[in-house]
């Protein structure tokens, strides 16, 4: 049984064709290759943005959608994972989508269930789809060149799952990543660094990946220099002049702390074509996981 | 691209036409209209009735629906409503029912959205939908010939905005508007008005319209004044007797202020046949704006 | 128009069949028999088990799903539950399944409804079809043959609805039981009781029927005296030795005190084999309500 625990799950080949599939989910009708499969998503983190996308992807494919209502659900009843991934599998679903804030529990699920298990996120750990979703959005920009393209990826890399698929991803297609960060949000890696976002940086760069500060996370320290943050790693017009590039973010934007409002409207922002590819890729991945096991 | 924010967006011959489909729709099963079309519901105000006659509509016609469930959303994220707006755009949507505690909301996503987007409800601006039902229910009662007839619209017509569209599209068909309410519940309104209800005005009149006093809306001084509201405003057999006419409340009635116990089951009370009717006028409006958009 | 309140709404000879059908729908893939069937779920109270069981028969016999959300429903708006079930009868689904805290409820709302209704659990009164996947396993286990089998059923007897079904129901299918309870669990009933767990009835019994302890429900004094529970009445090892029998437990389980961790995984535990049992047979009964009213 395959799953989608982290990127490393699809080599680059098999990552290709997916692109290619997804290149035909968005450019025409697909059909309902999914038809009387059953998808169970089990966010028990909050997010509309993930969930709703993959359960756009599944309808999309004639699929039907349980979604499981965490904050009713059983592990208030003190039950274990293990007892919530037993029944979830007794109940003979072709594919579950998970969240958890704990790194790891996607893991621990698909060790124990009969379907394919697709890891929506998980704590610090890794956002598989979101990596797919921004490379092939790389990919489909670049028509496919992207082998030593430059990313700069911008922010709270240390804490962010995005980053952390995203780099696993990224260099494996020989894209050149520098990180840029402030000490406190950079992670140990031997990746190139700059602790500065300054016009060098962004004159070297085709890409860059603005990551979300996760407000709502910090302690107060890190509130008190949210102002500090964006005034050095906002990423704003004055700062990428008319360079050619291309800049994502996996929503939702902190506006003016993660990127300018002006921004938001630029061209070369693909936020929401990101957006887009992402019930794409989430559609090319169900139907792969689910047909193919 | 059209939307329905206000009943102001559809003309007198189409609201017909949308009747007429209504109509079908009650008298025999409906055909999958609106079948692999995807019709997002996101209701940030808590709604069981109207969301649930909108999913059912939907679903009816063969559509899918994503609910947005909104306690989960990146609006706690921070998210700018224009951001929440151009996202649920890039999922491709072929509707949106959106409901919110502040006027002007659909309008706004509206302006961003490149699909119909239909108000569920926005603070105290306007109800559309449920107008439209009102009204459908009595011209179905009336057999067509409404207009010249005459509807006290009863309770807090203020702070309503069922009452607001109902003033719009009442009117625009020729029935005789009279405002019945304490002063402060009524409006500024250059319709005739009276701050008793009496015999008189039942006498003359052909359609009681009673609104959902917002009980827990009001505060402490409206509370303590409820029992008083109750004894002057409540529709109650003492008051109608057998007054031949038609009685309507938007629901969820508060038994006892708004509407006595007895008459609840009374036979003029046309209470649940809206409830009927909202479902079928919801799937022409849905079937209208996306199948001719 | 039938309704499922309880075990008793269906009579022996329905019950097989109902398990014939179970049983089909265990073996092969199911026909869309509900095909373009509305049917609603309303839980009062917290599930995920019981509610995704009946969403997903719902979903493989082809219905559609509607979810009420009644943390969002109007009786935080102070509707009564006639006008609940008034309203919701007006959108004229082919089922309701509900759960509530109060027993009696879903008997209130069969009363108003021109639809079935099924009892997804109510109070401490009834859940049927809790009772009837129990005996559905055991008489798959014991390939028909369950006359006479014994059976222990083991716990808060006195609070649980699931026992008070069992109880209901495998008496007429001429099963011997006996309530093994402390006294504060042990209910009034002409049954053989037992304060105790021992060797004796471990060794002249077929099945073991675990209940779940309502730890949440209970007052600090049942917390205070759940170790001491678990140390007389979990089930165990050293208790059941090898002795052939079956283990059953409506979930979720309390390890180690309805349950120890060590026989989850034991053959003779057949937990999960509930859970798939419970789907077939939740398709069975909405399949029997909703086309042969």
């Amino acid at each position: 049984m395959r799953h989608l625990i982290t990127t490393k799950d699809f080599n680059n080949d098999e990552i290709i064709e997916l692109f290619k599939e997804a290149k035909e989910f968005l450019d025409e009708k697909p059909k309902d290759f999914l038809k009387e499969k059953s998808i169970t998503t089990i966010f028990f983190e909050n997010s509309t943005r993930t969930l709703s996308s993959f359960e756009s992807a599944a309808r999309r494919l004639g699929a039907r959608v349980l979604r499981l209502d965490v904050s009713r659900s059983s592990s208030s009843k003190g039950e274990t994972l293990y007892d919530t991934a037993a029944n979830l599998d007794a109940m003979n679903p072709n594919a579950i989508i998970v969240r958890h804030a704990n790194s790891g529990v996607p893991q621990i699920l698909a060790s124990h269930m009969h379907c394919p298990v697709i890891n929506g996120g998980d704590g610090k750990h890794a956002h598989p789809t979101q990596a797919l979703l921004d490379l092939f959005t790389i990919y489909e920009h670049f028509q496919g060149n992207i082998e030593n393209k430059r990313v700069l990826i911008v922010g709270d890399i240390k804490n962010s799952r995005v980053a952390s698929s995203n780099i696993e991803l990224l260099s494996r297609f020989g894209i050149k990543i520098t990180l840029v960060a402030p000490p406190h949000f950079m992670p140990n890696s031997s990746l190139p660094k700059s602790y500065h976002l300054n016009e060098e940086l962004i004159e070297s760069t085709d890409i860059i990946m603005s990551l979300r500060t996760q407000v709502e996370r910090h302690e107060k320290i890190v509130y008190a220099s949210l102002k500090d943050y964006a005034n050095d790693f906002c990423i704003n017009p004055k700062l990428i002049k008319d360079k050619k590039l291309i800049l994502l973010h996996p929503g939702p934007v902190n506006r003016n702390i993660d990127i300018s409002d002006e921004l938001m409207k630029d061209q070369r922002a693909l936020i929401l074509k990101q957006v887009k590819n992402g019930v794409a890729i989430r559609m090319a991945v169900l139907k792969k996981l689910i047909l193919e096991n």
